[in-house]
């Protein structure tokens, strides 16, 4: 896994992912004390950064083995991301999604001509279907997170965001970044290291759900005790990656943690002062920006806004944060 | 009023105005039939393609006028734009605002530094305090949008369009644009019949509104028999203007008009599929894009989504319809 790798995805990625802005507003830098930059990728197509990943690795198959199709499991986001890059190159796509994913991420993972079987997380064995799925068909299956062209995909956001950031006059800031297992952070700190060495990751999780906090703290792999039930589906992963975690311990400043309730003020805040609709689990890194100042350094920071594919009762609740 | 005076106009605003994205979504062109291409002034600075024509008339004056300072009438987002703009050259703003505009509207308008004078429509002369306050203090008025350096500003839209289209292969396409006064649709029309002739512009209005409709159906200026309780605030002009009428009876094809239904519809659907946040005035344009398929022609349509300075509560009326 190393930048050759990103630079690569970049060039595959070269007019079929968007390049998605870079925005500001003053009404969160008031908030924040110290200017705040969103990377907006729930711009991106199918609303979140995991097309990247998703046609990343669809382009680096062979032509064979794209043929035969791709497996993936994902509660939506990485379901939707690989749904499209498989669709672009004609390829099929099976995609197990648990029972309890927003309605919403399972039509839309449907509409994106995958097909999608449904699985019960607490009687069924994900791992085991797939399985059988993948050698009874010859699928390749698209892991979420610990893959390294799904991590090569993801870490172009890095590269765009070394770009806006030198062209806004930002040498130095720490770039916060929604973490589930940790593809996109991992990612993004290697393209930063190589690309713009002041610019410094920090992964942002939900309480109850910091792995990856607690793995940058200890220096070893930490669990959830639950993988399920939060507000943030789309990072609510177990642990981070065999691969992730050490690309993130040599690279990432410590985790930070907010709660349920900051990420629904941080979505309520996007929809006023960016016209941006964010999920819970896109919107944990601004939410950190605008709650812990006083856990980060300097005039700048660079919040990755990951997502935006949200049901709309939940986006409904942060907006009521605002009337 | 001319293209090169656009083409100024796009000069002085470079680094300034974003140059906003154009968007599009299957499930948008599965509704409509037809692909849709959506441009996101929504996210330009201060929430509306406003800030443009704000900029760009600021800055045409000269210093001394820019010194004394600015004076506008706006119900919000042209506020806005002239606010934001008038503090980037360090020029006092004062803005004219009727009491029943939204409160969230006035609120950023106040919080960009201007000094917000508050009228009621039906007691008070909003062109006599104008006047008065002008006289006074030898402010120079920037009218919303029968205003050359205003139009050429808001033409720049239109040469973004222009590039844009033609990167994605669109040669033959109309443009349906959100209209109030005109301002906008004349300066985009003026900036494709340049740049772009095969893109055809549409005014779009909301039903009862839809004085351009009918100003360019007879040849002659029309009046709307009411200016204000429509939920498409940012568009509710009494009339086309002087310069913009006879631009866009030149260059535009027939007037589209939907209802307010549709636009809270076409506000839900750029919330689910592009994950942007409209206001009721900008999302006309889409509405008319997804709901009146058989009044346009070709392959590709173009709407503008002019703004999303919109409410959490109006916001909210529109998810419903996604519920």
């Amino acid at each position: 896994m190393n930048i050759g790798m990103i630079r690569a995805a970049a060039e595959r990625l070269e007019g079929h992912a968007r390049r998605t802005p870079f925005l500001r507003s003053e009404a969160l830098d008031r908030i924040a004390g110290r200017r705040v930059w969103v990377k907006a990728e729930s711009l991106q197509h199918t609303g979140s950064f995991k097309f990247r990943g998703g046609r990343a690795a669809l382009s680096a198959l062979s032509p064979e083995a794209r043929a035969r199709g791709v497996i993936a499991f994902s509660s939506g986001n990485h379901a939707q991301g690989v749904a499209l890059a498989a669709r672009e190159f004609g390829a099929p796509a099976v995609i197990l999604m648990p029972a309890d994913a927003p309605a919403q991420k399972i039509d839309d993972t449907c509409a994106l001509g995958a097909e999608v079987v449904v699985f019960d997380r607490s009687t069924q064995n994900r791992d085991e279907i797939g399985a059988r799925l993948a050698e009874e068909r010859g699928l390749t299956l698209i892991r979420p997170f610990d893959e390294p062209e799904v991590i090569a995909g993801q870490g172009t956001v890095g590269l765009e965001i070394a770009e806006q950031a030198a062209a806004a006059g930002i040498a130095e800031a720490e770039v916060l970044v929604c973490c589930g297992g940790g593809g996109l952070t991992s990612g993004i700190a290697l393209a930063l290291e190589a690309e713009a060495p002041g610019l410094k990751v920090r992964p942002v999780e939900p309480e109850g759900f910091d792995d990856v906090a607690r793995s940058l703290a200890s220096g070893g792999i930490e669990r959830n005790n639950r993988t399920a039930g939060g507000l943030c589906d789309a990072i609510l992963t177990p642990s981070p990656g065999e691969i992730t975690f050490p690309i993130m311990a040599r690279l990432c400043g410590p985790g930070i943690v907010v709660t349920e309730d900051e990420a629904l003020d941080a979505m309520a805040a996007a929809f006023r002062h960016l016209k941006l609709v964010l999920e819970p689990g896109g919107a944990v890194a601004l939410a950190a920006a605008l709650n812990r100042p006083d856990m980060m350094e300097g005039e700048d920071v660079i919040a990755v806004a990951t997502g935006g594919n949200v049901e709309a009762a939940t986006f409904a609740k942060a907006l009521e944060r605002d009337l």
